[in-house]
This record gives structure tokens, C-alpha cells and sequence, in this order.
């Protein structure tokens, strides 16, 4: 089998981060990989598309010990979710030319093994091959299982969500609007929030940042009190919403992206409301789902396609633009799901 | 109907609490009481036997706003779980002579609506009246549904009780060792450390005031992590706990003794653990399942005879004695379930 040598730009990260990451914390270099498939092995080799910026990979920055994802080697290319094009397979669920998503390499070739990688093939491709990122990828699965799953949501409660114009919280609320229920987000600036109610219709929604007092924030607008809390944040805002829940009330804890840059986190004063209240909290991880991921493209797509549900992407150019896309995050940069273009095919 | 005007000797709180609360925030005083059921009234006159002295009660003298409980209200006797006997009834489900079980007043007379107090009919008079404050009342039913409804126990898993040798952690230790499960307990004496292993049959017990670490002491007993953490404490402890769970663990919300006397609770830090572990976390207020209670009664009643539960109870003699007795709670003098006896009938 000829060995073909090709030059494979990768982002590495340089170091563990503390603190905020910034872009010096990688390095965008040039690297050289064999695109072939060893005789007897069953990794396939792939051209990467579109990768995908979480906030979850800021815990990846740490020397992580005994935590649910494992950390960034330094000196490697970071990995995350992302969309790819199969150039040869030595796995017999893959072919030549498939589309797939899964866990790839931040470089514009990777050689993965599927089972390792969560890949998935992509079969419907009469949508944006991006949204296999966002909507169609794992934020997608983790609105749906956060939402319906955890939340145990019924029409006509009210629904919290923080870091609503995010990649996951954008389709809570519109998946809660569906059910019929009364949903507010926060976000951090006035675009978000106005993209909140005109673009994803949710009922109200407030910039978090202009808040001097979360809990009269919370109380303006649910004034009865929070049925559901989507959790993104974490810290004061958390805080602040134990105490304007409902009885009986339902929190899903999917993220915590105030916490992840911070020495030691803040702490969260008022669960004793959690006993008042007989709230139920859990926290959840969406690669214990993946099995509702059929389930969930049968509802989401249909959805996509007839203009029900919107899904609004932040996507940067190029994969030199990854660093400042990722770290763009953690300070809201992005407005909707962030997405960085590797090469269009 | 001749009226009967009785002294009534009672137990008064004289204002709202700050802080750890003193026997001298209550009076011992006599009133006078007309021991009649008035024409038309459902009331049922009842002579105090035994009184409960739990931890929540604390937050009832505090002025409440929009909690499960009331305030107590200065000026006015102290009210909790009591064991009584009825002299006089307007209510046909009650008559002279039941023995019965509720709220009622720390005093020797009181005079109840039976559905306001959530009055019990005491049937089973072969086992201690004053269990009927403990293990056959409401910490009895808490710990019922706390263990079996809340934390979904199942054999061989590993179960963390905190204040174990309470009136309610002694029951959960027990529940779980039935269920074939691994128990460990905490308690705030070396007395308290010997009973929970010697009398209730916990596989291994500390005492957390002796512990420079709270995480090196849990990893101690627990090298594979906890499956179920039964919470009576809240703060420090519940801090360190969430670091030692195991993936898909159980935390039931009992209580937070710990910081009822605080005036600003203690930040906990460490509920990013909840995501990463996929951990449940459910408050849970008794009253909301005493629906179970007679199905706990047929349980429980044999096992209390047959031996295979045992119940150690603290019983302070006479009224006079109750303020420093609750008191006492919150110093953690007591030794098992902290009972004061009015009358012995």
C-alpha cells in the first residue's frame, strides 16, 4: 500500500492551564502524518471538517485525576467533537467518502479508532454538515436526554436556563416552548438575550452581567417560582435560584462554566432549599445516552427541517482561529453554538 | 358540661433565636387550662406523655418566610411531635382513652384539631409509648423513606450515614445493614462511635470531631467511594463526601444540622462532583409520605419485637427539663433519640 506523507496542521496545547486559558496556552504548528490504515488495524483515517468548542474542554486544560473525561496530553493536539470525512477505513462500518462525527483531533488529518472515538456515522446530509457539532451532535443530545430525560418537564411549567444562547441552552428552551411551557434564559449581553426572545422565542430573558441582585432578577419573572433549572453556570447564579425554586422542583446540572477558570469555586450557600423545597438535583453526562441518539435525530430532524426549531452557530474560519475560538468561551465571545471550519471537504 | 380549670404547665419560647439556641430563650410558666371540647368543636383534649426534640425545630425559631414550617410564635409554648392520651374528643376517629401520636404543644394539657396536628391513632400499645415520638413516629418514617424511597438502595452498596446515632441515622444504619449493604457511620463521640458499631451494627463508624481531614477519614473506610450518602449535617462534611461518591450515587437531603445555628450557612464547593459522578440529590420532607405509614408500621413492629432493631433513646424526665434538652440537640449531648417525658400516663 503506498504511504502517503502529508503535512497535518495541529493545535497543541503547550502546557496545563490555570486560570482563564489563552490562546498562547497553544500553538498552531505544522506536522507530518501517514495517511494509511496499518495492515490488520481497524482505525480509519480521516479529513477533518468542522470541530467543535465545549466548555467542558477547559477541564481537559487541568491534570485531571479520577474525572469523568480525560485530560489534554501537553505537547499533543487537543481533541474534541467534530465532524469528518472518511479517506480510508480499516473498520468495516466505514467507508471511503462516509460523513461522520465523534471525538477527533484538532488538526486537519486524524487516525481514530471508532469505538474509542464515539464515532457516529452522518446519514442525513440535507443539512448543515456543522450542526453535526451543535444540534446534531452531542449538545443536542445533551438538550434532549438534560431536558427530557432529567428534567421530568411537564407542558405549562416554568423553565429556567442560564447560558441560554449556548450551544445546548438555545435548545432547551426551544424544546421546552414546544412542550408549553413558560421559559426565561440569561446570557451575558444585550444581542443574546434579544436573540433570546426573538429568535428562539423564549418568553423573557435578562442579561446576567446588568443584574446587581440575581435573586430580584429571578423573582421579576418568576414570580410563582422555577418548576425546572437548567444549570450551565453554576456559582451565584445556582445560589440564587435555590431559593426561587418550587416545591417538588426539578434541577438538571449540565455544566458549570462560571467555575472551570477559578483556583477554587464558589461556594453555594443555600441548599437547604434543596430539602424545603424537595428538590430533586442530577447531574448527568451525555455519553451515558448516546443510545437515544437514533431516537433523538427522528424527533430533532423533521423539527430542523420544517423551521420549528432554529439552531444559531458562531463559526470561526479556519483552524489557525481555534485557539481564540475556544478561549472565547469562557469569556461569551461566542454568540450561539461556536464551530470552527477546518476545510469545507 | 361541667368546665374543668386545670394549671397547665408549659414551655414557652420568649423570642426569635440568632444562633446556637439557650435554655434561657424559654420560660417554664403555668397557665390555666379549661379542659372541654367546646359544642360543635372537633378539638380533642389531650394530656401530654412524651415529647420529641428534633433538629428542625431549630428553624422554627427563627422568624420563616415561605418554609415548610411554621414559626413558633414568642409568647406561645413551644409545639412538636408528641406522644398524648385523650381525655375529651369532638372527633369521632378519637376517643377518651386512645393513646395517640402528632404535634402538639410542649405543655401538659393541649387541646388539637386532629387533621391540623396530623394525629396518629397510637394500636399497638407492646412496645415503649415513647417510641412513638422515635422510631415508630416521624424519624421512624423518615428514616423509611429517606433510605428505601429516596436513596434506591440495593445490596452490597456502600452507604455513608452522618449524625448516625441520631434518632434517625441509628434506623438508616440498620435499614441498610438489612439490605446486605456496607455501612459506615459518623458521630461526634467516642460513646456514640462504639454504639453505632456495637449496638446498631454499623461495619465501621468515626468520630468526625477527631478528624484533622474529612476526605483522608471517608477515603479510609471507603477505598471504592460511597454509593449512598444519608445526610444529616450538611456543610463541611457534605463537602467532603461529594468527593468520595461513586459514579451514579444517591444523596438523600435529611437535614443539615451542622448549620442551623449559623448565620450564614457554609459554602459547599465541590458540586461539580454531581456532573462528573451523575449523582441523584433529592431533598424530602416527611410529611409528604406519611401515605406510608401503616405500611412502615407492619415492617417495623415485628423487627422491633423479633430484636433484629434496637432503638437507644435519651429521655430527659419532666417538662421543666425540655429546653435544655433541645438545647442539648444542637451540642450533640443527647445519646440517640432525644425524648422528654411529661407523664408516664
Amino acid at each position: 500500500m503506498a504511504e502517503e506523507m502529508m503535512n497535518n496542521k495541529q493545535i497543541i496545547l503547550k502546557h496545563y492551564v490555570e486560570g482563564y486559558p489563552k490562546e498562547s496556552d497553544m500553538e498552531f504548528k505544522n506536522s507530518i502524518i501517514k495517511l494509511n490504515v496499518p495492515e490488520g488495524s481497524n482505525v480509519v483515517v480521516l479529513k477533518n471538517l468542522y470541530l467543535s468548542c465545549d466548555p467542558y474542554m477547559r477541564s481537559r486544560m487541568k491534570n485531571l485525576e479520577d474525572s469523568y473525561v480525560e485530560s489534554f496530553t501537553p505537547g499533543y493536539p487537543i481533541t474534541g467533537c467534530g465532524v469528518a470525512k472518511v479517506l480510508k477505513s480499516g473498520d468495516s462500518n466505514f467507508q471511503e467518502g462516509d460523513l461522520v462525527w465523534g471525538m477527533i483531533g484538532w488538526e486537519e488529518y486524524s487516525i481514530v479508532t471508532p469505538i474509542q472515538s464515539f464515532l457516529f456515522k452522518i446519514h442525513d446530509k440535507n443539512v448543515p454538515l456543522s450542526y453535526y457539532t451543535g444540534i446534531l451532535g452531542m449538545p443536542g443530545i445533551t438538550a434532549y436526554v438534560g431536558f427530557y430525560e432529567v428534567c421530568s418537564p411537564k407542558k405549562g411549567e416554568t423553565v429556567f436556563v442560564s447560558a441560554a444562547s449556548g450551544a445546548v441552552g438555545q435548545l432547551v428552551g426551544q424544546f421546552a416552548k414546544m412542550l408549553g411551557c413558560y421559559v426565561v434564559g440569561s446570557a451575558g449581553t444585550k444581542q443574546k438575550v434579544d436573540m433570546l426572545k426573538s429568535k428562539f422565542g423564549f418568553d423573557e430573558a435578562f442579561n446576567y452581567k446588568e443584574e446587581q441582585d440575581l435573586d430580584a432578577a429571578l423573582k421579576r419573572y418568576f414570580s410563582d417560582g422555577i418548576d425546572i433549572y437548567f444549570d450551565n453556570v453554576g456559582g451565584k447564579m445556582f445560589d440564587a435560584v435555590l431559593v426561587n425554586m418550587k416545591l417538588h422542583g426539578r434541577i438538571a446540572m449540565c455544566g458549570m462554566i462560571s467555575q472551570y477558570n477559578l483556583k477554587k469555586t464558589e461556594g453555594v450557600h443555600n441548599l437547604l432549599c434543596l430539602i424545603a423545597k424537595r428538590i430533586c438535583m442530577k447531574g448527568f453526562i451525555v455519553s451515558d445516552h448516546f443510545h437515544l441518539y437514533p431516537k433523538y435525530l427522528e424527533m430533532i430532524i423533521p423539527q430542523i427541517k420544517g423551521g420549528n426549531i432554529v439552531y444559531v452557530e458562531d463559526i470561526a474560519e479556519g483552524l489557525e482561529n481555534a485557539p481564540k475560538a475556544l478561549v472565547g468561551l469562557f469569556y461569551g465571545r461566542n454568540v450561539g453554538k461556536q464551530v470552527v471550519m477546518v476545510s469545507r471537504e
